[in-house]
């Protein structure tokens, strides 16, 4: 429950108007729960501020994320708040054509797929929230360069709010971000033997 | 993102189902970020399940929690997934007639009714997910006693998940609850002057 009191005011030469509403890179990182759950619930502020949101899901498979999607799904069709745009890698990306190069590219190249994708709508100012879920993890693997990421990141237009979750996000881009949490496990159920379960898990 | 297997098999009598749909106790602690948004993000979970929800936000202030209350209203309200009901101390809990008691009840006392009401509900098995947003505080500053709470929940029937925030979660609750994240800040823009904003902070 943050207070709004900084600790300290910078000598940026920003009005606290503009310092306010510099956009963020967000990271949610650590082994822990909670890293893309805690980023679908700030999707849910922005879809409340009437943000396009944008999110991209790299990940093989889309199995966990169903009543995130879902939920985010019906408020952005609600008329009420934002909308959103759902990007998923498992199934293929919707701007690739089947059967060209989908079906058969490897998981690498849909990744970097994706984040070129990424790297359009960051350029053409599609969305005001982008959830890049997972997407620690193509950078780990050195799938995606880094640097690359932190270079269109930081040149990036307007006022972009950037959310990156996964477990090994890069030191660099950590030094990079505005705002990063670390999910720590404490336990877990499945420490004890339970399995993941209906609406706990997905 | 857990991949389902887990790396002790119990000894517990328990069939792989009846272990898997044993009722949680889930604590989102620590200082960093995400411990509300996460629980909120369970929600939308909870929701696709077609649960009934009930949020119970012990807070002074409203303020913040708009989206995620905007949201979830509007997912309750959509007839797709499950139920949602807000209580509010903010504003004096729903179910405490105005004027009698509620306006001249300090904090402490409506952390009280909160919890008792959250107890009647236990009971009488209202919801499937229950969010208890920010509940660490009246435990840690001794308003609610954690061992009836932990007494409380161990003995709830039926299938009740319970999702407590907050940060400074009694040790005992940690050791009593099935999932524990530390939500640990690495980085935060207040930490270099920027002062919180909207779609992000609320």
């Amino acid at each position: 429950m943050p207070q709004g009191q900084p600790s300290v005011v910078p000598d940026d030469g920003l009005t606290t108007r503009q310092r306010r509403n510099r956009p963020l890179v967000v990271v949610h990182t650590g082994i822990g729960k909670g890293k893309s759950t805690a980023a679908f619930g700030l999707a849910l502020r922005a879809w409340n501020q009437g943000w396009p949101i944008g999110v991209f899901q790299f990940v093989k498979s889309a199995k966990w994320k169903v009543g995130e999607e879902r939920a985010l799904r019906v408020l952005g069709d609600s008329g009420e708040g934002g909308t959103v745009a759902w990007h998923k890698m498992g199934e293929g990306w919707s701007w690739v054509q089947r059967g060209l190069q989908g079906d058969n590219a490897t998981n690498e190249e849909k990744a970097r797929e994706g984040w070129e994708q990424v790297k359009r709508d960051l350029a053409a100012e599609t969305y005001q929230l982008y959830v890049l879920d997972e997407f620690a993890y193509p950078m780990h693997w050195g799938w995606v360069d880094t640097d690359e990421v932190i270079s269109v990141l930081r040149d990036r237009p307007g006022t972009q709010h950037v959310v990156i979750t996964g477990r090994n996000a890069p030191a660099e881009l950590v030094d990079f971000a505005d705002l990063v949490t670390d999910m720590s496990k404490v336990k877990h159920p499945m420490d004890v033997g339970q399995k993941g379960q209906r609406g706990i898990e997905w």
